[in-house]
């Protein structure tokens, strides 16, 4: 990034462009916050608009300008940062062109569809020294946070596998997308690959100091057939209906292998139109130890009982991330059990301080870029695919990171 | 297979080749088993050569020959079959020349070095009419079987994906392998794949009807860094020790996806040199349902409480496998859970009945096949290998399995 003016803002006025259920979900934690100002929003839909300005005026006694161009909200001087929790498609190029308006972009979670619109969010961002932020919620998780401590105090030894997963049965949702205008169906009808690879890759990356001395070198992935959005339909909607005929090319299970310069290995899991409890299949394995999530367990070499797993939970009360220490304290807040307002608060304090923010242009443009790199090896039978180094050698040395309490690779 | 005579024998005459831990194991089996006779034995070492005849004559009363030179053993016309829990290198030439003396082959476990020993097998036992049976014995096991049951009796819908892996920390056994004469740390000193498929990806291939109207088609590997047994020695033998320069190419954690010729797809996991309690790691998913070992639970769309895991055991219990039930009611024996009992019994029956073995040649070909085929798809940065098709296009319909009681392919 560029160097950026050191002054601190007192209050941070957000547009948000995208107010499906996220977008909604998002402005209310937003609404909370008392430094924050909300002076415009936008949707392509009125009745949404008109929704989210209502809760603005009750929360908060005003009522945000509309807009269903969100490139009139772009033009706004009286904005510093847009919240751009839209369809996935989207998100690359609104956050592109709110950094070219001066604004510190933050994206919503979603793959890239090309390398190329990856790199335009690199370039833009070095172009106009604004930050781009993925609101990646699950790097501010609490197992996720405690578990990066006891990775930095070492209690792993040297990292060598890590594992993650979407697995969340998502058949309802896809199948009534049409109707509840949401984007994940027309995704599920004609693309196949790793389509939500961040909630875990996001944590993964940050605990193998991806873009900071190690980078992800290669992937490859595998889909399995598609067959539970067309047997769900059938079985609930029935045969008749218009659906039934639907021909989806996403692959019911989706797995990738990721290389790393430094030699550990990613395995990574999309699971989502079959019937499942969700997990998000986490594992962190090193030369000490190895933490599981589906059995909520965790091994350290020679300190747990000879091959006996013992509860994560002892051990992430015991390694509690100081930030949660301090969240804790303060009183718990807002969605998926309190991280998604540690991210907006992350994104806001960046803006807030005039700094680049935790998870910045390099981290999102790598981590959306597994979704189109994934497509692209599925397509070609599993070949791998070199992941593109977008930082152009920089990840080697790029010094220290920020500091600062929302900070994801600086334990304070 | 050629057809085989129906004669039906009383006894069964075997000879053990390789009397190593394993070995001995397997003998002990045999030697409580009133329809066997062990009229030979072999092994490169006197020792064990000694130490196995003498408990042949403890337990039985008569002392097995015994030849340095298992060639030897093979040439002698009072043997039915011949067990293989040689080192990993030499099973398949071992089997072969078992095959090629009119002896029905018993491989222990492992994988091949080459495409061409599994050709060699199948065409061997072509030409010879000869049975080839790999012992994996997980294939019996108790929960892999009740899973095979609840698998053809539809309660996971259509599969979609399976999992499974051999994790199981071997620093020690490995580390000492040289003075233990184990084949082990030659292995994992100079090879690099997924050395040890088959206690997962058997139970998986017979689940998914593989070289019986499916078939494995492609592969792709890869390897982390190799870390632990290093380290290991580092902290146990400490660095003035001869080990401690050893240069280990066995990466610790190396992945391995399959795609099957009806669009299911099969993650494997093979992690034997970092600190871990053991697991076969498996996972069945099917359009209906999920069952994961790690946190031993299971999930019926439809059946099980909404989003939430149930314990396996109480559909192990209702779902039992028919051989179980019959096996639980005679009694439990022998080691690793009583499954080397059973599949050692399969191998034992199939000689009595002169009938092919249920593990067949194709598939032993196949599962073995993996681990030549990772190491290529490891050496060649993951790129996607194709499995053979050593059914020569007869796994589109190879009829009916063999029935019995120790049948893999049909519950009775």
């Amino acid at each position: 990034m560029t160097t950026i003016d050191k002054t601190t803002l007192e209050q941070v006025r957000l547009g948000v462009v995208g107010l499906g259920g996220r977008g909604s979900g998002l402005l209310s934690l937003l609404l909370n916050m008392d430094d924050v100002v909300i002076p415009a929003i936008s949707d392509l839909y009125d009745d949404r608009m008109e929704k989210n300005a209502d809760s603005v005026y009750k929360k908060r006694g005003y009522k945000p300008d509309t807009y269903k161009d969100y490139r009139q909200l772009l033009q706004r001087k009286d904005i510093d940062g847009v919240i751009i929790p839209s369809s996935w498609t989207v998100h690359a190029e609104i956050a592109i062109e709110a950094m070219q308006s001066g604004k510190y972009a933050a994206m919503e979670v979603g793959g890239a569809s090309s390398i190329d619109e990856c790199w335009d969010l690199v370039k833009t961002s070095q172009r106009t020294g604004m930050p781009c932020m993925m609101l990646e919620n699950c790097c501010y998780g609490r197992e996720e946070m405690a578990l990066m401590n006891m990775i930095k105090k070492g209690l792993f030894g040297e990292l060598i596998h890590c594992q993650g997963g979407y697995e969340h049965d998502l058949r309802s949702e896809v199948s009534n997308g049409i109707v509840n205008r949401h984007y994940r169906f027309r995704n599920y009808e004609n693309r196949n690959g790793e389509l939500y690879p961040t909630h875990e890759l996001g944590p993964i990356a940050k605990y193998l100091n991806i873009n900071r001395g190690n980078r992800l070198l290669t992937l490859t992935s595998m889909s399995s057939k598609s067959r539970g959005l067309h047997k769900y339909i059938m079985d609930n909607m029935g045969p008749e209906h218009h659906l039934a005929s639907v021909d989806f090319t996403q692959g019911d299970v989706v797995t990738t292998m990721i290389k790393c310069a430094h030699g550990e290995t990613i395995f990574l899991i999309h699971d989502t139109t079959l019937p499942r409890p969700y997990s998000r299949g986490g594992r962190v394995q090193g030369t000490k130890g190895i933490w599981t999530e589906d059995n909520a367990s965790i091994y350290f070499d020679g300190i747990s009982p000879l091959d006996q797993w013992e509860p994560f939970k002892k051990y992430m009360e015991t390694y509690e991330h100081p930030l949660w220490k301090w969240y804790r304290e303060e009183g718990v807040r807002g969605g998926h059990g309190g991280m998604d307002y540690l991210v907006l608060r992350a994104y806001v304090e960046s803006i807030k301080n005039q700094t680049d923010t935790p998870i910045d242009v390099y981290d999102t443009a790598t981590w959306m870029a597994v979704t189109c790199l994934s497509e692209e090896s599925v397509a070609t039978g599993s070949t791998p695919v070199v992941v593109p180094d977008f930082t152009n050698g920089k990840w080697i040395d790029r010094g220290q990171p920020l500091p600062g309490k929302y900070s994801l690779d600086v334990i304070e």
